[in-house]
Parts: structure tokens; sequence; C-alpha cells
């Protein structure tokens, strides 16, 4: 039996659910893979619960995640600890081929994430933070040796539902890559929240309207600016750049959100109040488009040295124009892929897709070597 | 430098693109993945280059791909020579860790892909001859013990251009099957010269005429009912439910081909000659897919247990509906990726694709352990 000892950063929504996947999983793991995940610690912001020696069993497990669930902390387990410094607890944990996950959205887990390396760990990223900030923590983080220059590491590390949740947007880049095949646009939209919007503006509707109706049915973030801003679009832009081996950081990243900056100071009632007053711009720029045959996504678009998220408009007969609703939807144009691009399609979000995307890029380290 | 020795079995197309894309991207294989492939051998289907000791250089497989490009034999080569047993070059080579590579379209292959694995070697597979025979040969293939009940080898094989060429459709699968997630259906085209026939169909014009032009523009097979007769497609079909783990042999794929039994007997003259026969028949069930919101598609369907191949009516405005033209799609749908589909899009045919997709898998592979 291939046995993977993994700590967990992060009991959130993508933690819980993944957990749960794997105990739920587990005979099958067993079975077609001869694989046995076992959790040696969970760890929160401020709490743990670590079993190093034996890992967690299920009912432990299962005990965590109703704990969790409920809205109560780890303290309340059996096993549970404060905590200040993941570092010190992949330190106590020390078993050659740990896993280490990361299912928190805060850059507080790379100096962890950074000594894990260094002893040798290996890692999954759903938190996109860590591969946002310097290009520095993103090159030590990915390469094998940590610099510029140093080669991929892919028996080491995956960072698959960073983009698109578990659709296989990464492993898609990264297989083009690998077969040399010369990337020269990826463009795609990575926002269920904004591809709401933009299916509501093709429609006819006003702008104001559909984001009223989105916040009110708890389609956006608490804050819609969060989404409409387009800074999440953002990170995961620069992640698909970074990813072709181009160095540049988040601030390079030209971005147009869907509101202008002043109503940044704005309370969230006052900032719908004042959304009408956009309508009449995004309504003649919707008529604009279609008069060329073009309706308007809110893309990013990462082509000729430049990397740029905003509305975009797109052909209505390419596969980014006749995409409708929440799904994401990315176009990779290469050598062998023009000038019809590779087209992923699909959910690109949620809890239980995000987690079974993390869930795959563990097995896959599984078999990895080194 | 990871150094990964390989024996090519197939130097036809798809295995002349694979040489020539590893020349032009050694320095870059070196520089981003520490990797260097090496050549053991070449081998044809009667004839062999081998260099078992330093692994031949450029110059020697840039030679290589002069003589066969211009159609001579792998006999007119200073190192080549007669073969008539694969796994005897096999057994010369002896590296450990040897990545054995199928670009054949044979099954002529398989005891030597068996050899190959019983000596540790690993495996890529472009042919899908191996993976569409026995059952038992494809459990041997694919799982690591061998048997129906032992677990799936991703640390040793890769067939990703068996269905798709390049396109990630293999990796998807592995992916969501990695995730536990239950996959209830598999629906796609992996057909070009199909997809141009059912684009011609669906834009209202003959059938005959369609496929007379195809024929003569070159985009079927040199006898079109290759094509017609959906068998390649069975094949593909095949690969993705025993990649399910069902277990059934070709025989179990239920496949309509485009035309009646009873027109194999005839020369290919004669075949197109009667092809204006069938006219009517596909006008009436355009006709009638189109008064039910739909069109008609050569799909593949795995589903409830069956595995069908066939004309196949979709929703007008699904991802399949709205494909047109060459390129090949597929819809996963499972637990996470509904109710709409997870899809793959894009080119599924040409030996450049295909040869990309082959080194992307020789590039993974030379990541895994074991």
């Amino acid at each position: 039996m291939n046995e993977l000892p993994v700590v967990l950063f992060g009991v959130g929504g993508v933690g819980q659910a993944l957990v749960r996947q794997i105990v739920e999983n587990r005979e099958r793991h067993a079975r077609q893979y001869g694989l046995w995940i076992r959790f040696l610690a969970l760890c929160d912001s401020r709490s743990a619960v670590v079993e190093p020696m034996e890992g967690l069993n299920d009912a432990q497990l299962l005990d965590i995640l109703d704990i969790k669930t409920r809205g109560g902390s780890l303290l309340e387990h059996p096993l549970g600890g404060t905590q200040d410094d993941l570092s010190a607890i992949l330190d106590i944990v020390g078993l050659p081929g740990t896993l280490v996950v990361d299912c928190t959205a805060t850059e507080e887990t790379v100096p962890a994430l950074l000594f894990g390396l260094e002893r040798g760990y290996k890692l999954v990223l759903a938190n996109k933070k860590p591969l946002t900030v310097e290009q520095e923590v993103y090159d030590r983080l990915v390469r094998a040796g940590g610099t510029e220059e140093a080669p991929l590491d892919l028996a080491r590390v995956r960072w698959e539902t960073t983009v698109g949740a578990g659709l296989p947007v990464i492993a898609t880049l990264n297989r083009l890559l690998a077969s040399g095949d010369p990337i020269q646009r990826i463009s795609g939209t990575f926002s269920g929240t904004l591809g709401y919007v933009m299916t509501g503006l093709q429609a006819g509707r006003p702008f104001s309207q559909i984001v009223q109706e989105a916040y009110e049915q708890g389609y956006t973030e608490p804050d819609p600016r969060d989404d409409l801003g387009g800074v999440d679009v953002a990170r995961k832009a620069l992640i698909l750049a970074r990813g072709m081996g181009w160095r540049l950081d988040l601030s390079d990243v030209e971005v147009a959100g869907l509101y202008p900056p002043e109503l940044d100071e704005l309370s969230v009632e006052e900032f719908l109040a004042r959304l009408p007053a956009l309508d009449a711009s995004f309504q003649e720029q919707v008529t604009a488009a279609a008069q060329e045959g073009q309706v308007l996504r809110y893309a990013a678009t990462i082509q000729d040295g430049r990397c740029r998220v905003g509305l975009t408009p797109v052909d209505r007969d390419s596969p980014l124009g006749r995409l409708t609703g929440t799904d994401n939807l990315v176009e990779f144009t290469s050598r062998w892929y023009s000038p019809n691009p590779l087209v992923i399609q699909g959910r690109g979000a949620g809890v239980d897709a995000t987690a079974a995307g993390v869930l795959s890029d563990l097995v896959e380290l599984a078999f990895t070597g080194r």
C-alpha cells in the first residue's frame, strides 16, 4: 500500500469537503490505486489537531467535520490545541514524503510552505495567494532549485484548483508546455458571477438590475465589488502568465473593473444605489459589439506580453462567445491548436468541485518520484 | 540531469514528428525540466536502428528523419539492421527506467510491450490496438499487478493520444476518477471527417455530395468506409469505457455505421455511386431532429452500462450541438459536473498534435516514481 501522509492547512469549506471526499473514497483509493491517505494534522489559523504518529482515523476526522460544520473550533476536539506557527507543526510531523495541502486563502502560509519544501515535502495549493505574491516566492514554490532558471518540478507541486477550480486548466497548460507547443494566447472567463452578469447584459437587461438580483440571491461576494473589481480574476490570469514562464507581478496585470474607482469608498447599499448610472454605458457597449458580430465577456487575456482582465468583445461564434451562464471557459491558442483553440469548459467554482480537484492533485503526487 | 532512455516503435508520421519535436525541444527540456531524452532504438515493422550504449545523437536522428521522409528504409542507415522481434531489441537495451513509445497502428507490438513492462520499463501508447484487444491485455498494460483487481499504475503508463489526439481527454478522465467523482456519462465526437459530414448535413447538403467532396479532397481515408463505418470511433469509445473501469470488448460496443452493410463488398467507386440512395433518409433524420430542437452528431456515448457509437440527436444548444467542423469535443457528466458537463474541445487528429501529446506523456512519466 502506497501511504500518503498529509498535513492540511485550512479547514473551511474546501478543506472540509476534501476531508469528507477522502474518507468517502478510502476503499476505492486502496483498491484502484493502492493508496492510503493519512492525515497527520489539520490546521486552522489559530488552532490545530495533530496526530503525527498514527495519523487521524476516520472517526476522528468525522468528529472534526462535525465540529467545523456547526461552526465550532478545532480546540473542541480532544487532540486540538492552539497553534501560531504552521512550520512548527510541519517540524513535529517530520515524516518523509509528507504532502502539505493549502486550502486557506491567505499568504500567511508562505513561510510554512517554503519550510515544507526545504524538508522535501510535496505541495498541493488550492490557495492563489502564495503564487501571486512576489515572483521569487512563485519560483521557490514551483521550481526544483527555487531560482528563476531552475527547472519546473512536476514531481513535487500541483496547483490545479487555483484557476477554474477542478477544471484541468493548469494540467492542460503544463501538457502544452511539456510538448514545446508555443502558446500564442490564453483567453478565458474565470468568474461565474461575472459570467452571469454578461449573460444578462447580452439578453438586454440593465446592468444595475442584474447585479442587484445576483447580490440578493447570494451569487456575489458579500461586497459585490469583490467580484466586479476583477482582482480575483487578475490573480488567476497572473498564475496562467507565470505558468507560461512570464516574469511579472500582480501590479503588471492590467485590470479594468466593472465600476469606476470613485465608488470604492461607498457602503454596499450606497454602491448598489449608484449602479443605474452605469446602465446606459453598458448598453451602448453591448450594442456596439453586436454591430460587429461580437458579444462582451469579462475575460482574462494573456497574449503578446500583456496580461489583461476586463470587458472584452469576442466573436459571437467563438467558444467564449457561445458561452452562457456561470461556467468557466478557457481557450488555448498555440501552434497546433490554431485557428481553432483547445477549449476547456465547465463549472469553475464550488467547494466540492474544488476539493475534488485538490484530491486529483493529491493522487497524482502519490505517483511522482524523486 | 534527468536522463530518459527511449525506445520508439513505429517511425511513420507520428513517430517522425515525435523525433523532430524532441530534437527541436532539447535545450528547452534541459532548461525547463532538467530532462534529456535519449533514443536507444527506433524500430519499424521489419528493421531498426539501435544504439543501446550512447543513444543516438541528433545528427543520427536527423539522418533517420531524412531517410524516412523520402520514403526510405531504416536499413539505409549505417546503424540500421533487420529486426523480427521487438522484445529482442528491448532485451539488448536493458537500461533501467527505459520508456517504450508505441506509435505503430498494429497489435503486433503487444508481446514486446508486455515484455517491457515485466522488465520494469514505462510505456506511452499512441497505438489504440493494444488497449482494444482482449480485456486481459488491457489489464496487464495499465494495472500495476496486471490483474482485474490490481490498481491502476499512473506511475508507469500513459495513453492520452489514443482518444482525441493531443486533447487532454484521458488525463481528464483519470483526474475525475482519482477524485472519486462518479461519472454518469461520457459523450463525444472523435472523428474530424464525420464532424465535417455532420456539419454539411446540418447545412442541408446531400449526404452523398458531402462524402464525395471529402473523398476527393483527401479528408477521408482512402476507403471512406473506414471513416463512415465507425470502427475507429468504437475503439476510442472502448478505451474510455475501460478507462472508467468497465469490463467489455470491442464486440460489446454497439456501432451503427453511416451506410448499410450490403455496401461493404463494393469497390470504392461503386460504393460512392450508391450513396445518393441514402440522401433522403439522412435528410429526414435531420428534419426530424430539427423539429425537436436537436441536431445530429456522430457520437460515442458511454452511459448506463452501454457503450454506443452512431448517429445521435443532441440538443442544439448543448456543447456537442454547437460544435461545427472537424474539431473533436467530449462532454463528461458527473456528480460535480452536472447539469452542465465538463467539456474538452479542439483538434483531435493530425501527426503533429498527436506527437505533441505523446511528448507530454513522455515528460510526465519522467517525473513519476516507483
